[in-house]
């Protein structure tokens, strides 16, 4: 019987990857001061309705009515919205309320490489500071655990909804922004006429050549930072991203940012800076994104608040680390550890449990002869073996077994021989 | 806007105790040579209908048709069957096939303290094993993960569906023996009287005085099993479980245990030994349970293997510890240090992000003055606060504040004196 379509079971090789990523994630957000949080895989239908949009409403959300009181419910689309509803739902949290939370969401999208409808999420977010320190600090968390995770040559792309806002209402004369950048945000997948037409039929044909232009802005954050100022620093909106940005970029220290107008995210909700994780190799979409929404919290909770955050996408590290190699899922068992009994059942597992203390340990539990046993440690990966049988039972020793070569060792002294072992 | 009703927000202090008893629990499952595993919360619903049982199925279970083709789901209601489904989907998995799930499960009950509709479920099973080693390897799993957690003044009590089966059947001449057990297992609940009348509905009058004198079968491991080998040691069956416990118990090494005939557990498919672990204090049900399922994979997966496995109540466990003082839901954060800035922010998000090495550390997002920084820090309980001014960054000092006392500190001397303070 399988599992739903898109949606997988993660045997131990797969999770002991994943556990070992999330938890280096996990670390470095609580480096940075954030703390963990969850909330219910499902919410009321009320809570969520009216928040993502007509496509997510209609066509990607998984609702439904229960079989009792009929009653709607929606399993999670993201880990914005309950955080918004949260925070509706504990008026008394101190402010900046900075959590970390890794988990489902749903999405009945197609199924494709990397795509999955139950997928996880992996959100840092500061509630209630609209300085610059605050997205600082959210871009420095996720660059720094994607370091620490080991996905190399990435950089960071940045833009603040401000600087393309102002241009173009300001100097382009255009009202309908959000519609500009839904076509832009396609540049990801489509080409550059594809993009061309539907701004064409949003904005006059004059005009998208100018957005065209702009777009072209990228590369260093200081040139392009500068080219900007000089060029439009008399819009206001505008100046004040850029003096939020040269902000954000002193409290961010080293991380690797390069400026690009021609990133604007898919959301409708960002306000002020915007980023996106990319990597070089392989060919794939941002592996980490995030940016300011000052207005959301406000809308879902009634309590105006600004906010700041950014997520990884836990499946998409995978998927890039394991095509560049970085990753591998060699890993069977986390079991360090196997002791072999020679007819001496009782004294082996006696052994393993003292061994417990220290290291991930297996025993026979099907009484197979010790050659078998051995066979089963090495098809599983194994790297240590111990052997006990009543010889070693009578001289308070056992037989280390590693790489080939064989050792009697005393009890005492199996701990610290094995730790060299594991080490080396 | 609430969370639905039975389902719960988890905010930080919530979930910092929470994940310090999860990791316990999962690292002494590693070290018992246990594998994490992950399957999808939502099953199909051919996957998991007629698993459970009536109740179940008609009452406690959130089934539903997804608003696109009518496909029929469940949200997952335990995590034995996803592993049966799994171990079907996955037939070259090497035997003896150990793993641990610790997830989210779901069941419209009726929410009171303790019980909720969304709660999570700590599995550890071993599939593929029919020896006692298996089961005493469970057995030693869980209460070592209940020692580690800290939950003084438990015992397990053990007791084997074969010697209740073997003598009703063979002495008792009684055939229905589930319904049996399911009156006996209200026990818990109700009274003797209670239970009585139900059995008097089952059996016939003359035998239930004769059930009674089995059920006050309990005390020691040793005394009870003689009692039990030298009135009923003749039934085969009997003698089968009376060996397979003696061994168990041999493998199993020093845990508390004690047996317990009057123990039958609710679930209708264990096959041998059963167990369950309560606290003298408070009073509750079990804290954790499990046994022997030899039945249940093969009728769920079409193959048939042997299985023991048990799980522990990660609610109960919390609430149990809240109740006797030995957990406490005090830390309102994870944050170690608080860097506050008196006018000088970039110096004080150096200092955070150096410390950020070896703490977890917090700074100034609201640009407050330092004295409501203090305050801030002081309200969230962070232990060690370090202040940076203009004068600290021209001596490359920082002045370090903790339980009231003052005292400046050279930077690459900073990290250091922090472990110190946090160790006392």
């Amino acid at each position: 019987m399988p599992t739903p379509r898109g949606m997988r079971d993660l045997p131990p090789p797969v999770m002991l990857l994943r556990k070992k990523i999330i938890s280096t994630a996990e670390k470095v957000f609580e480096r940075f001061g954030f703390d963990p949080m969850e909330t219910p895989i499902l919410e009321l239908w009320e809570s969520i309705s009216g928040k993502y949009g007509d496509e997510a409403e209609n066509k990607l959300m998984y609702w439904f009515e229960d079989p009792w009181g009929g009653k709607r419910y929606a399993l999670r689309y993201d880990l914005t919205v309950p955080l918004a509803r949260f925070i509706s739902d504990h008026p008394n949290v101190s402010l900046p309320f900075k959590r970390y939370h890794i988990g489902r969401v749903y999405r009945h999208d197609e199924p494709q490489r990397g795509r999955y409808r139950e997928f996880w999420q992996c959100d840092v977010d500061t509630v209630g500071s609209p300085y610059p320190e605050a997205g600082a600090e959210v871009l420095k968390a996720i660059s720094t655990a994607i370091d620490r995770i080991g996905l190399p040559g990435y950089t960071i792309r940045l833009n603040d909804r401000r600087i393309l806002r102002g241009i173009f209402e300001e100097k382009l004369g255009i009202r309908n922004v959000v519609e500009v950048y839904r076509a832009i945000d396609r540049l990801d997948k489509v080409s550059w006429s594809e993009v061309e037409k539907e701004l064409k039929q949003v904005v006059p044909a004059g005009k998208v050549e100018k957005i065209r232009e702009l777009l072209d802005f990228r590369g260093s954050f200081d040139e392009v930072l500068d080219r900007i100022n000089s060029l439009y620093g008399d819009v206001p909106v505008v100046k004040e991203a850029i003096n939020h940005l040269l902000e954000l970029r002193d409290f961010a220290g080293r991380i690797p940012v390069r400026m690009d107008l021609s990133l604007v995210r898919g959301l409708d909700y960002y306000t002020g800076p915007i980023f996106e994780v990319v990597v070089k190799e392989p060919r794939m979409g941002s592996v980490a994104g995030g940016g300011r929404y000052d207005g959301l919290i406000g809308k879902l909770s009634g309590r105006d608040l600004p906010a700041v955050g950014g997520s990884i996408g836990i499946e998409r590290i995978i998927d890039a680390g394991l095509e560049l190699g970085v990753f591998k899922l060699d890993r069977k068992t986390g079991t360090q550890v196997f002791v072999a009994s020679i007819n001496a059942p009782g004294y082996a597992m006696r052994v393993a449990d003292s061994l417990r203390r220290d290291f991930n340990v297996r025993t026979d539990l099907l009484r197979r002869n010790w050659k078998k046993q051995i066979e089963h440690a090495r098809k599983l990966g194994i790297p240590v073996v111990v052997l006990a049988g009543k010889r070693e039972e009578e001289n308070g020793t056992a037989v280390l077994i590693h790489e080939g070569e064989r050792k009697e060792v005393r009890l005492l002294e199996l701990s610290r021989e094995i730790r060299t072992l594991l080490k080396g």
